[in-house]
């Protein structure tokens, strides 16, 4: 088993990585918990849901299931409302610990309802997409989207474990492979050029769900996650170069309806448009653009944005949580293995547009 | 002015209280605020609205006012969204402030928008009723209702400062002077005798608006708030003393109706009940029970509860966020100045219940 340590003033927590560690998570609940509600859905209940309640169960403990439909269209607050009203109506207390089983979705929407129930309970994460796993249960990001925003209400809210079972990853359809891997090179381009290196030479092994491999991705990423976020877990410096790529992802994500492309996927293709954008105002090098698009392309991730006008991207972007004042905001490279976060005039956004525009024309 | 302090982990920052403080709220705007919502309702508005405006434009920022309904039963999702609906749709980002003006209801929204917008902007609470200057608008609890019980959604999340203007209270109708009044009482019977013992001196002074008691008195209970809530912000001991008659008062306030009784009118009465409580199960003196209804009388509550079944009482207390693995939990007096929480038998509480039932048939 590997064991990364998050630090944060939120909380101090492990993750835990292992084949297996689904049969062994009565250890992470803490003695004081009254109850436990494990938040899923279908999908996952169905592959791991009694293997889990089997596990929880050996604590002693009270254990129900709270099912939510499935997809990033129902990270909303009348889905949350599914978890507010079966905790209260089971009457749950200020002691229970709820289990987030499942992707991005479930870890961001049972956290939330963790962060707000009676002003806050414990939660557990348990990841089963490589795309959780590798980020969002890691760092206390929790939130549910709003019709003009993705992500826009949420909170800090720090988790008592993450608890990563890489066995799962064998159940995942190839396009969730892919999009987890997209995050995964995130890591190497923002903070660890060697490790991106490493990504380059085992990418065709990481998509063949190679075990050793992805366990060192895994361990590689959250170790990556951990240290930024263990720096600066509000987001007031530092810990926005982790939304690399995502600017331009979230307008993908925002401009399709959420659940068209995955969040991965639209990170991946924000990558290679982030990574353009950074060759003209902070002078990374072009074959650095070529490599990022090259590994996003060998990753399985979409490399054409969709062909909107440069002002339907600026309207998508303005509401990004980045923006201040008024003024679009980007996490850029310098250099492979640097980011930054900087102002960007829109006269250098609506170039790189135009050059995608083009390329998508060719 | 007078100044009091309140540290805690999730922040440290001023009570000031003043007379004409209003006129000064721009000193308490941060340098890099980029934008200023103002959540208030029609009533404060129609009063204050155009004073606070003026006061917040002197900071140069932009100002806008984001109008709620007014009243409890309004302290919803759907009144929390009508916030982020026009925050997103103004633009406001990351760096933007929000201002509540208002009485408990603004405070415990506008603060718990302001926790979860784009997870966390700052807020100033500016309370304009006895009860939210003497209690909610200090120590950083916020919340919204849920159909199955008061404040179950909410968050820990501390403004940057509290802004007092004993003048508002002038326009204040007595029924609220009454409802806050209680609140300030409860200090006294919680953790300062002395206080105590000067309120029922004071109290004719008191329900005049005599601007030096009262101004007194709100001093004395942000002072006593904020010792509490600087020892223990997240109420996982000491703070809860602060709930003392809130168990009987929240089933009060959800057995009748949001809005029906006050909430300090609910606690008023609540009080009278947590004492007769006291004195059946940790020996609190008859005389302290009697002193207590005779100065929640004084203050102008209600002293008589509703005639509900001991069975509708328990359920309505089932759901209070003190509720531990199914026991109910008092906040209870030994003696007076002193607070416990405490486990209490259903035998116990039922006991209270018969000895009011009487009262009331008399």
């Amino acid at each position: 088993m590997s064991l990364v340590q998050v630090n944060t003033e939120g909380g101090v927590y492990p993750i835990h990585i292992a084949a297996g560690r689904l049969n062994a998570l009565a250890q992470s609940i803490p003695a004081s918990t009254t109850a436990i509600a494990i938040v899923t859905n279908p999908t996952v209940d169905g592959l791991y849901g009694d293997q889990v309640r089997r596990a929880l169960e050996e604590s002693g403990k009270r254990v129900l299931t709270i099912m939510l439909p499935d997809g990033e269209e129902h990270k909303s607050w009348s889905t949350l409302n599914v978890i507010f009203d079966r905790l209260l109506a089971e009457r749950l207390d200020r002691k229970a610990l709820i289990v987030a089983l499942g992707g991005g979705v479930i870890g961001d929407m049972a956290g939330f309802a963790a962060a707000c129930f009676m002003r806050g309970v414990r939660f557990l994460q348990v990841p089963t997409t490589l795309l959780s796993q590798v980020d969002s249960s890691v760092g206390g990001k929790t939130a549910i989207n709003h019709p003009l925003g993705k992500n826009m209400i949420g909170a800090f809210y720090q988790p008592v474990a993450v608890e990563i079972d890489t066995t799962v990853l064998n159940s995942l359809p190839g396009r969730e492979i892919s999009a987890g891997l997209a995050e995964v090179i995130k890591y190497g381009m923002i903070y660890d050029s060697q490790f991106f290196d490493w990504c380059g030479a085992n990418m065709p092994a990481l998509r063949q769900l190679n075990a050793p491999a992805l366990a060192y991705a895994i361990q590689r990423s959250c170790e990556v996650k951990a240290e930024v976020v263990s720096q600066d877990e509000r987001e007031s410096g530092l810990r926005a170069i982790l939304n690399f790529g995502h600017t331009f992802g979230h307008a993908i994500e925002s401009g399709l309806g959420y659940g068209q492309w995955l969040h991965g996927e639209a990170v991946g293709c924000g990558m290679i448009m982030a990574a353009e954008l950074s060759a003209l105002v902070c002078g990374l090098p072009p074959a650095h653009v070529h490599a990022i698009r090259e590994l996003v392309i060998a990753s399985g991730c979409p490399s054409v944005p969709p062909a909107w006008s440069a002002d339907k991207w600026l309207e998508l972007m303005q509401v990004d949580k980045k923006t201040e004042g008024g003024q679009l905001r980007f996490v850029l490279l310098p250099h492979m293995g640097k980011a930054v976060v900087q102002t960007v005039e829109a006269s250098a956004v609506r170039e790189v547009l135009r050059r995608f525009e083009s390329s998508t024309q060719e």
